[in-house]
C-alpha cells in the first residue's frame, strides 16, 4: 500500500488460460470505477482497454499490475478479471480496442471510465529566472534524482520553462531536494535558480479514461467540479494521450474531490445536492415532505439527487454525511440531535466539506441572515424564503449579492417574494435584457388580500381581522402583517432587484393599525381596540364602492420611489379581479408598457413556498 | 520571433537608472494583457511582479527577457517599461511584492495578469507499459534530447507515469523522435515502450497570474472557457506555483482559445455574446433596434456585450468577426450583402469558430428549424422564436434536446409560446422541483384572443375579423390564425416540456373555420363567404350570454392529452375578465390545486417578442 490509501488492493488466486481470454481470479469484482471506500457510488467496469486498465492500474486493483498483463498484450488477448467469491459475477474485461465505456446513469458513454487518486504525496518545485530557454536543466535535474531510484509520480512544467514541478512520495522528497540542490549548486548560488521547494500534504486524484481524447471539455469538467467545490488545484498534467488527467490537490479535499469528480463522470446527468435544512417549521416541514415524495422521481426523470445532509431547528442539529431518510429526520432530530446554535451549525457544515453544499434558510432568523456573506465565501450556495437578509441594510444586500457572483456559490431567494410565483426571476430577465421598469405594482400579503378581498358590508373590518386570525390566514398578532412592515421588506427587495439603492427606510408605508391599537399589550386585546376603527374603515369602504372601487393594500415602485398604501382601485384596475388570498405583480415597463406583465397566484403558503424553494435548489443543481 | 506570432516584439533603447526604480524605454506601452494583434481588447498591465514578467517574457514584450531584469531582481529594484513615443503614458511597473493586478472591467483584483500564446508547437509522446515505476526513464529520456541543445517548451506526465509528453518547435520534432528511439531502442525493440509519436499543428495557450494560486477555480475557469468553446485541450500542464496553466490546443483555435481566456479572465462578469441574426423582419427588426437602443447601458450595467457578428435574410447574408453596429448593419446587408443561402451561412459562421456563439433564428423556415441539431452539436447555441423545430416530429424534437444538453451549447424557445412572458421557464421550474402538472388552461393567440374580447351583439364575426385583419392583427389571411394551427403548435410544445410525448397530430384542433371556407381562393374571398356564418357565430355567442358566459378559445392540457377550442367561460373561471389581445396561461398543478399559478400579458407583438429573444440570450450568457 505504499501508494496510500486508494489502494483497494486485491489478491490473485491464479490465471486460467481459455481459447480467446485470460480469466484472472481474484477476491475483488474486478476494476472498479474508483476506491469504493472513500467514493460509496464506485461500481465495477464491465470493459476496459489495457490502455486504461494500465492508467488504473498505478491506484486501484493490483491485479492488473502491468507485468501481469505483458504477455497478454502481446498477443492482445483480452484478460478477465473475476472474482472467487463472487463467480457469477463477469468482472471487468480488459480488451484492446477501445471502448463506449459504461454508464449505469446514461446510455451514451462515458469519456471517463475510472477516478483514481494517490492519498499521499509531496510537490518538488525547481524554478529560476536561470532556467528560461537554457537546454539540458531537465536532464541534469531527472538524471540527478534518477541517482537515488527514486520514482517521480508526476512531472509539469509549465511553458515558461521557468518552474519544473515534480510530485514524489513524502519520504522521497528531502532526498530529491538535496540532489537537486548539489546539481544546481552554482546555479544556485549565482542567483540563477532558486533552492528546491518542497510542499506536502497533497494528493494526487486522476480522471482515466480512452474516450477524453475525443470529447472538447474534458478538462472543462474536470476543473470545474473541483472549482465549484473550492478545492484548490496545486498542479495538473494532462498528456497529449489524453487517457489521464491529473490534479495535484490539499490531502483534505481528497475525497471530496473523488466524490465530486465520479458525479461529473459516472452520474453526468445526475445532479447531486448536498442539502442542509435549518428551520423545521411550517415550510421547512413541506420542504421535508415534498422532498420525501418526490426523491424518487426526481432522481429518475430529471437525475437530480437531493441529499439532506443535516437538519437543524432553534434547539437542536443533526449531521449525516450519508444523507438523511427525510421520512425519519424529524423524529431522529428529536432523539439524537445535539444541541445547536449557528457557530457550530456552520463549523460542522463546513467541516463536511461536500461537493454542491447548499444552506436552506427556512428561519426567519436574523442571526443566520447576516452569516450568509460567510457562508457563501465558504462555497455553500443558499436558498431561503427568508427576507432579512434582501431587506436589511443597503450595504449587507450589495455584500452578500457580490459574495455570490463569486464563482461556485449562488444566492437564491426567489420564495421572499410571492412565494412560488416567479416574481424575482420575471423581473431579472426584463432588467438584464434591457428593459426599463416604469412601475411595478403588487399585492404582496396573502393575508391583506384575503382581508380586503372578504372585507364586505356583512361584516365588520375587526371581524373579518379576527375571522382571518382564526382562520390561521394572520400572524399570531395580526398587527404583524397590517403594519405593512412584511410588504414594504417584499417591495424593498423588488426595489433593489430593479437597480434602486434603498433602505427600508426609504419605503413609505401605510401602517394599517390605527394609531391607539399599537401598544395594546396583546393580540386579543388589539382586537377588541380595534372594533372603535370599524367605523373608519366602513367609510373609507364605502366612500371607494360609491365610486365603484374596492380597497386594496398595493405596494408600488414608481420613478425610484417605494410605496405601500391602501388604495381604491375600479374595475379597469388590473387588481379589481383579485380574489382570495391571492398575491400579484403587475410589471409594466418600457417594452409591457400599453399593457402590463402580470403573475398571479398564491403568494403564502407552506406548500407553495417550499415548492418554490424546492425550484430554487433544482435551479442551483442546473 | 522564432517563438512564433506570439511576440509582438520590442526594442530597448536604452535603460534610464533612478533611485527608486529602473526605466527601461521602449516602443511599446508595456507589458500587454495579450497580443493586441490576436486579442483586439488586450491593454497594457499596470504593475506586474518579477515572476508575473518572466512567464510573460517568455512570450511577449521581449523588454523583459529575464537577462535584463537580473540586476533589478537581486537589489530588488523595480522596474518601469515606458513608450518613447508616449512618454507620458505610466506604462507597466515591474515590482518584487504580488499585488492585486488590475481590471478595467471590476475593481477586485483579477487573477490573471497576462494571457499568452506560443502560435506552432509539435507534441511528442513517449509512452509504454514499460515506463511504469521505473526509475530512471525521465533522465535517460531528457538526457537523449539534451545532446542536441534542443528547448523544451512544456513537458507533462500524468501521474500514472506511463507517458512523458513534450511540447517542442516543429523544427526539432524529427530529432527529438529519433532520439529518443535511439535511446530506448532496446525497450522499443522489446515492446516496453513505444515508438516516440510526433503530433503536429498545436499552439499552446498560457494563463499567467500570481493570484491564482490563492484562487480556487482557476483552473476550472480556464478550461470550461476552452471546453465551453469546444476547443479541445491536447495536454495541460500546470506548477505547482500556480503562476502559470497551459494548455496545448489545436493551432486552428490558438486565437479563438485565446480571446475566450481574456474575456473569462480580465472581463470576468463582461459576458461576450457573439450573435448571429437571422431573420430581418418584424422580430428581427426590433431586435436590432433593441440592440441598438440597450447596447451601451447592457455593457456598463450588466456587462454583457453582445457583439452581432453577422446578420442574415433569405436573400442575402453579412458576416463580420469585428462585430456589425446594429443602427447600419440593415443599409450594410443590403449594400455589401452576398447572396445567402443556409449552407453557406452556417459555413461561415462555423469558420468564425468564436466564443460564445449564438444563432438567433427570427425566421419561420422549416429549412434552418432543421439544421437545430448539427448546429447545436457545433457548439453554437440557438435562441429562437421559431416554433418550428420544437412543434415539428416528436424524434426530432428528442434530439435537439438531447444535442442541446450535451455541454457548450444551449437551445431556448421561451419566445414560441407567449412571446416574452415567462411561459416555458415557469413550466420548468414546477416540473423540476416535482410538482405535477394537473391541468394547462391557456389564451395563446393574441389575434383570437382580440376577436373574441370584441366579438359582440353590435358587431358581426366576419366585421370583427374585417377589422383585426385591417388592424395588422391577423395573419396576411386570417384562416391561418382561426384554423388553430398555430395554437396547437403551442400546446403540444407546452405538452412535451410538461414530459408528455405527442405528436401534432394527437392535438385535437377544433378549426373555427367554417368547412365552405377553407377552399376559397384568397383571403378576401374567404371573408367574403364568412359572412355567410355571422348567424352560427352569433348563435354561439348569444348561447353563451345566456349563461352569463363568454366565448374564449382556449388551449388545454390534462391527462397528457392537448386540446384546443372554443369554449364558454364563466365569470368564475379566471379567463373571463381577460381584455384586449392578453395571452393567459393558467398553470393547475399538484401544489397550485385550489387556485392556479397565471401568467398573462400581452403574447404577441414584435417588441415583446424581441424583449424575450434579448432575455433568453442574456440567460445563456450567464
Amino acid at each position: 500500500m505504499g501508494r496510500g490509501g486508494s489502494d483497494y488492493s486485491a489478491s490473485i488466486f491464479g490465471a486460467a488460460l481459455n481459447a480467446d481470454e485470460i480469466e484472472i481470479w481474484t477476491d475483488v469484482d474486478g476494476v472498479m470505477s474508483a476506491d469504493p471506500r472513500k467514493v460509496k457510488k464506485a461500481f465495477p467496469q464491465a470493459r476496459l482497454t489495457y490502455e486504461e486498465a494500465m492508467e488504473l492500474s498505478h491506484f486501484g486493483a493490483k491485479v492488473i499490475f502491468p507485468p501481469t498483463m505483458q504477455p497478454a498484450l502481446e498477443k492482445r488477448i483480452p484478460i478477465r478479471i473475476r472474482n472467487t467469491v463472487n463467480p457469477g459475477f463477469e468482472g471487468t474485461l480488459i480488451h484492446c480496442a477501445p471502448d463506449s465505456g459504461s454508464s449505469p446513469a446514461r446510455s451514451r458513454p462515458t469519456v471517463a471510465t475510472g477516478i483514481s487518486s494517490i492519498e499521499k504525496i509531496s510537490l518538488v518545485r525547481v524554478e529560476g529566472s536561470g532556467m528560461v530557454g537554457v537546454a539540458g536543466i531537465a536532464m541534469r535535474l531527472f538524471g540527478a534524482i534518477a541517482q537515488a531510484q527514486i520514482n517521480i509520480i508526476l512531472i509539469t512544467q509549465a511553458s515558461s520553462e521557468h518552474t519544473i514541478c515534480l510530485a514524489v512520495r513524502p519520504e522521497d522528497a528531502p532526498t530529491v531536494k538535496s540532489l537537486v540542490e548539489d546539481e544546481f549548486a552554482l546555479e544556485i548560488q549565482a542567483k540563477l535558480i532558486n533552492d528546491a521547494l518542497v510542499e506536502d500534504g497533497f494528493s494526487i486524484v486522476s480522471v482515466v479514461g480512452e474516450n477524453m481524447r475525443s470529447s472538447p471539455g474534458t478538462a472543462g469538467r474536470v476543473f470545474s467540479a473541483l472549482g465549484k467545490n473550492g478545492v484548490n488545484v496545486a498542479a495538473i498534467a494532462q498528456g497529449s494521450s489524453e487517457l489521464n488527467i491529473s490534479a495535484v490537490v490539499p490531502q483534505g479535499d481528497e475525497v471530496k474531490a473523488l466524490n465530486a469528480l465520479h458525479e461529473e463522470f459516472f452520474f453526468p446527468d445526475n445532479k447531486l445536492i448536498n442539502m442542509f435544512l435549518v428551520g423545521t417549521g411550517l415550510i421547512g416541514g413541506a420542504l421535508i415532505k415534498q422532498l420525501q415524495a418526490h426523491y424518487k422521481k426526481l432522481k429518475e426523470c430529471y437525475a437530480h439527487e437531493v441529499r439532506l445532509i443535516g437538519v437543524a431547528n432553534s434547539r437542536r442539529m443533526l449531521v449525516s454525511e450519508e444523507g438523511l431518510p427525510p421520512e425519519d429526520c424529524l423524529a431522529l432530530l428529536e432523539q439524537s440531535g445535539e444541541p445547536c446554535n449557528i457557530d457550530s451549525l456552520l463549523k460542522q457544515f463546513r467541516a463536511l466539506n461536500l461537493p454542491n453544499s447548499i444552506l436552506v434558510d427556512c428561519t426567519a432568523s436574523e442571526d443566520l441572515a447576516k452569516r450568509y456573506e460567510e457562508i457563501l465565501k465558504s462555497s455553500i450556495s443558499i436558498v431561503t424564503p427568508n427576507k432579512k437578509a434582501q431587506s436589511g441594510a443597503l450595504d449587507y444586500y450589495t455584500r452578500i449579492k457580490r459574495a455570490a457572483s463569486h464563482r461556485g456559490a449562488v444566492l437564491l431567494f426567489e420564495t421572499s417574494v410571492g412565494a412560488g410565483l416567479p416574481v424575482l426571476s420575471t423581473l431579472n430577465d426584463l432588467i438584464k435584457s434591457g428593459d426599463e421598469i416604469v412601475r411595478i405594482e403588487a399585492v404582496l400579503s396573502g393575508t391583506l388580500s384575503f382581508i380586503f378581498n372578504s372585507f364586505g358590508p356583512e361584516q365588520s373590518f375587526s371581524g373579518v381581522v379576527q375571522n382571518a386570525r382564526a382562520a390561521g390566514y394572520t400572524e399570531p398578532d395580526p398587527r404583524d402583517d397590517l403594519n405593512g412592515l412584511d410588504v414594504a421588506r417584499k417591495i424593498l427587495i423588488l426595489a433593489r432587484e430593479s437597480g434602486f439603492k434603498l433602505e427600508l427606510s426609504d419605503v413609505e408605508v401605510e401602517n394599517l393599525v390605527p394609531e391607539p391599537c399599537r401598544l395594546a399589550p396583546s393580540a386579543d386585546e388589539f382586537l377588541t381596540k380595534l372594533k372603535d376603527f370599524d367605523g373608519h374603515f366602513d367609510e373609507l369602504r364605502r366612500r371607494a364602492e360609491e365610486q365603484n372601487a374596492k380597497l386594496c393594500y398595493i405596494a408600488s415602485l414608481e420613478h425610484g420611489r417605494a410605496r405601500v398604501a391602501l388604495q381604491s382601485i375600479t374595475a379597469d384596475h388590473p387588481f379589481f379581479g383579485l380574489s382570495g388570498s391571492d398575491n400579484i405583480i403587475s410589471f409594466t415597463t418600457k417594452r409591457y408598457h400599453t399593457r402590463p406583465l402580470v403573475v398571479r397566484g398564491p403568494g403564502a403558503g407552506a406548500e407553495v413556498t417550499a415548492a418554490g424553494v424546492f425550484a430554487d435548489l433544482i435551479r442551483i443543481a442546473g
